[in-house]
């Protein structure tokens, strides 16, 4: 396929794509290893099955941020014109902070009742969740810097991203500071900031002259 | 790729298609990591490897299961002219839901037997299961209210599909009843149900005067 | 994508082969899982990485069975013009069979000194691998019935591959019934079988003025 | 697709890749499994966090390492022409032998010290980390003898690329006598070797009068 290509020596992002696309799928779905379910011994069954409410919450949590970033990065996939080392590698820093939020989700539920170790539990969460939007600002400034994305996008649309991607980061890392006040507050606020990115991101605009691609 | 399509912009079903086969061969294969051969104190091999069972009956079903949904997703997906963000969320919903349906296996076969814990177990299992048959329905209307589908297919087709798709959901949930009733009754209807898509999907039909694309 | 071909709707065997590479690199990478390094309270580091040794065995020989299949089925894949739903089935049979073989690994090479559960080891390890090379043939066997393969290939080769698949899975077999009578000697039979799958496969050959694809 | 090309029973390199890098993203996240969150009973959650420090270094460290091989995996992909079977079963050792590199980085973390088991801890992960550089080098020099790479790529090209290969196997093997003698040491050397694949691989060189395919 590259040889056959004009320009097949330049790497389009698909391939990037592909290896993310695997990674985030295997993240997603790795936390079911973690879903023990109750053995014969554990006594009563429905008791047994409810006492693992955490864990259900967990794999809810994690499946929501995981794939929330999944959702988002197929959109931002086809911004790009080419990826190259530096952008990979910011990827795979990127992928494995992804990978690692499942981590720290079980005990953020189990001390949710507001116990001694509740602070803990957030503060470790948040920072944890915090670090797969601040690879993603940085690998997106990177990628803006050295001019990546679609040279027919519009400089404003561009802009747009950059301010949003950043607002992104710093609401994750307030929501960290914010838990070191009230880990509750902390909570609710980086939960609101994940949730914002249910809404279907703005349509790609282009250059003034440029073909539209769609509709 | 996606910059020198002319319609680059919008997204083909092929990259979610690719995310979606990824997270089911990871779903499928994952519960062979359950699997534990018998440690050499275990004593008579022949019996430890014969002790495990319903370990052995829960892969069989995962595979059953998912294996099912994967080649029922592999044809529906060329049904799809394109897929938008919210058909790429309610995709993560169902992949997610079918990803934890072996979690309560190993429990249905350990009380298969008929003990004080088989109608619970029976139960769970049921509830987990009409999971995924939900999601997939719920994304087939959604899919169809916002125009997805190939748009040469004709509506006769489209709506068979989405009456088997709701058939389908529906008799989960009977079952899951059923099972309160009788978890043997509700657990033959879930089989029959699962079973019925080994059988292969309609042939797409297509509107009067449009190409036919096969034959 | 499907769309856009003229004969858009009729699946090539492209999305089989990228779900079934799916699942063979998670089966080959999956007993990574199983290989725990030794603790510091292990006591001597170096005596009890030896004494992982079964360990290391049993990850050895699944990348070796695993990876022959996956070189395989690269080159068998594109001996096929398309697939249809039942062969999708089958794959997910012979995926399926394929990804377990690791399970029965490890009691292999831990009753190899010849104990009293030996044979018992063979006989399920033996069991367990020719599974996925009945699956194949079998699935080889409707490909070749329902006439799956690319038509310019000659019968004569296609009849070639039938006989070797057959063979293979009945010397699996064989292998597996000298285990009753001499646990050593089914091992080595099996291993002379699935050593034979390194020499590359026979290069297509194709109808008499049919032009040829390669060189 | 492989039947609709004219060369389409020459396969291509991406089939490989595909498969490779699906190996690869499991492989990088696989290690996410051994993180076991502090459960309620483990008492003051800070210091059951920071107990897991070797835990932590050894995720970042498989990171590095599976994510500079991918990344470097991604730029010599494109170098090639083809590949034949003895190419794919070269490359599932590499692959294999990427995977298994997480597995002894643990007790390199917890012996860092110095303790008595420090050497062995050394020795060990650099005997197991040297294996990818020298299946990969092996694997290039079969794919250059086997004239593999794309014809167009100049002679010095690709000999500064085997050079670089057979130099980066070398240096870790070097840094593996190296820890007979002071395990500090040899880690160095062995990261130093790492970290220089963060620096983007040199352009590709084209023979003159070949068309150049990029800027």
């Amino acid at each position: 396929m590259s040889i056959s290509c004009p320009d097949g020596t330049e790497r389009k992002p698909d391939r990037l794509e592909a290896f993310s696309d695997a990674v985030l799928a295997i993240a997603i779905t790795l936390p079911v290893v973690e879903l023990h379910a109750p053995k014969p011994e554990a006594g009563d069954l429905a008791s047994a099955y409810a006492e693992l409410a955490p864990e259900y919450a967990t794999y809810g949590l994690s499946v929501v941020l995981i794939g929330l970033y999944w959702a988002h990065s197929h959109f931002s996939g086809k911004l790009l014109q080419k990826t190259d080392h530096v952008y990979n590698l910011l990827s795979v820093g990127f992928l494995a902070a992804v990978s690692i939020t499942p981590f720290p989700a079980r005990p953020l539920f189990e001390h949710l009742s507001g116990d001694a170790q509740s602070t803990t539990a957030a503060l470790v969460y948040l920072g944890v969740a915090a670090a797969p939007a601040t690879w993603w600002f940085l690998r997106w400034l990177y990628a803006t810097a050295r001019k990546l994305p679609d040279p027919r996008l519009s400089d404003a649309y561009l802009r747009r991203l950059t301010v949003k991607y950043g607002l992104t980061a710093g609401a994750y890392w307030t929501a960290f500071m914010l838990a070191f006040w009230s880990s509750t507050s902390g909570l609710i606020a980086a939960g609101v900031v994940t949730l914002s990115y249910v809404v279907p991101p703005a349509k790609p605009e282009f250059k003034a002259g440029e073909q539209r691609q769609d509709d």
